[in-house]
């Protein structure tokens, strides 16, 4: 969808902006009370004056909500955030920085998990939206997200953090993905490794790609060759990232080193290396707890995910606010922290 | 409240039993889309037929959801889950599993974060319930609960995790704190440990406090007075943590092992005992991710996360279907993982 349309969008109803109950006594001439009654379906309201309210909720586009507490606030001041996976470290920081921001907003914060499942991401979202989130935020687990559109164009803000919307026009905040990984790949090769391994999350993730992409560009910009039995995608859960790894470190021309992708495949990758006869390098992409205690220490390719998330929130804010006019895309630098098994040098 | 008040309470309208709009169609005789436009203030119906319209809806007692989409589904299959904190790693695999009950039953898993605060629990738990939550999981951060007393008797599920509901009778689903803990020191004890520091969190807190009896209780049992000094209960902050680790392994006669009251606490302390110039025995309350690729690995008193977020969810799902009779209290037993942190002998 063009920019310009997404513009013309925006001048749908925002936040702050939505009727209340008291709108509707006003515009009715009655008193609140009566309107409650009215919305509820109680008695004791004369046919002229239910008519004339039901009028005036028509006219003002008066929405009601189930619950007469929240009624009588007006607005329900809050936000959605739709994560990936409830138990992944990494949305902690992340969750918790949005929830700050919500929190300095006066407004409360409500997330749900899609499971990975494209299929669930649009539930939950809807459903967050059927109760009147003023917001959402999205880390997606699809790549198509034009059933937001009818909920966008009714004012719910939304941005998405991690990984861009797919088929909409959208804010999205991630990270330098790419770059992340090519610094992280080509820190490798300055330490000496020339058979690097790369350990990643399923194909159709964009995160996973676009790491994937920082690789194969760090080997390339050094001149060098990428065998196909160096590159595993595909889901992080141990079992598989194992038979990878243990995969890639067999045979007569072992790699010396790993790029671990993700914080998941990193922890799984870690207790392979602990079993290894050789010393083999290692960077991940994502800081893990403990990472420097352990000896060594773990190089990381470090993601802000509260930075994320911060900016993610802040800028639903401004959207609320209707001063934003077109979406963004905002990419955050990552930072390589070096501890001790990025630096390690070959063993052959 | 008295159990038996609880029992009968338990009459209250059910999971499965909320009119929907169809109910409410039939109950006037009119068509669907009718129902519709009379709930939504739409034009098109006469005044007779809104009249009967909206007697049906008084005598079912139909409540209007914000949503047309979720009008027409019926209910709306959804649990809230009020945590203690978004970031904390503990909340992860306990999120997910009640994620999981949730989903075989159907349901969508909403959840919010407290942040530790009782005034911000009580805001997000009720409005979690405005927004029709058919059960609630929470985790407390205060000791009060009558706020939720209304909602329950209308017939919101509610089971309480990982400490108990204050001043109401309701389910509750935890870990054996104190014996947890006094197995933890009684480990240390018999590795031949005599000065032994607890670190734990807020002295409010139930679990805190019970892991701190646990320390006693094991202390008591092997006839080992206990020094003041010993024991610092606080905020789990880094700061916090590491002036009272510093101030117990300081001094003529410092503490030769320390336990670990959570996982914030132990994360702070292994960073202070690798400075040490001594060895620190160490066991820690809660397993934490790596614990078992440290050199030497962190001897632990773990907690099964999921084990409690499954068993809570499937509690709550019992009530909905009106099988259970009585609020239990649920104690699940906890695990030494002995990996070596809490088998180093005292060094003197």
């Amino acid at each position: 969808m063009p920019e310009t349309t997404r513009r013309a969008d925006r001048s749908a109803p925002r936040y702050g902006s939505r009727p209340t109950m008291k709108d509707v006594a006003a515009r009715a001439g009655v008193g609140l009370k009566t309107v409650s009654r009215v919305v509820n379906g109680e008695p004791g309201v004369t046919p002229e004056t239910e008519r004339r309210v039901q009028e005036a909720i028509e006219a003002l586009g008066f929405r009601r909500n189930d619950s007469a507490r929240v009624l009588r606030k007006g607005r329900t001041s809050t936000i959605g955030l739709v994560l990936e996976d409830l138990a992944d470290p990494f949305y902690g920081p992340l969750s918790r920085a949005v929830e700050e921001v919500a929190r300095a907003h006066g407004a409360l914060l409500i997330n749900g998990s899609s499971a990975e499942d494209p299929e669930r991401e649009q539930e939950l979202a809807l459903a967050l939206c059927a109760r009147r989130v003023d917001g959402l935020v999205v880390i997606p687990a699809g790549d198509d997200h034009r059933y937001l559109e009818p909920e966008i164009k009714a004012g719910v803000a939304t941005v998405f953090v991690d990984r861009p919307a797919g088929r909409i026009a959208a804010d999205v905040v991630l990270s330098d993905n790419f770059g992340g990984a090519r610094d992280g790949v080509a820190h490798l090769i300055a330490h000496g490794h020339r058979r690097i391994g790369f350990i990643g999350d399923m194909p159709r993730i964009h995160t996973a790609a676009e790491r994937l992409r920082g690789y194969r560009a760090a080997m390339e910009d050094a001149g060098m060759a990428v065998e196909d039995s160096w590159m595993s995608l595909g889901a992080t859960d141990p079992e598989r990232v194992r038979r990878a790894a243990e995969a890639m470190l067999s045979g007569p021309a072992p790699v010396t080193a790993i790029f671990s992708a993700n914080n998941r495949v990193t922890v799984t990758v870690l207790r392979v290396l602990a079993e290894q006869p050789r010393r083999v390098a290692l960077v991940g992409f994502d800081d893990i707890e403990l990472a420097d205690l352990l000896q060594p220490g773990i190089t990381v390719v470090a993601q802000d995910a509260a930075a994320l998330g911060r900016t993610a929130a802040e800028r639903l804010f401004r959207q609320l606010d209707g001063t934003l006019v077109a979406p963004e895309r905002i990419e955050l630098p990552t930072r390589l922290i070096t501890r001790g098994s990025g630096e390690l040098p070959p063993e052959e």
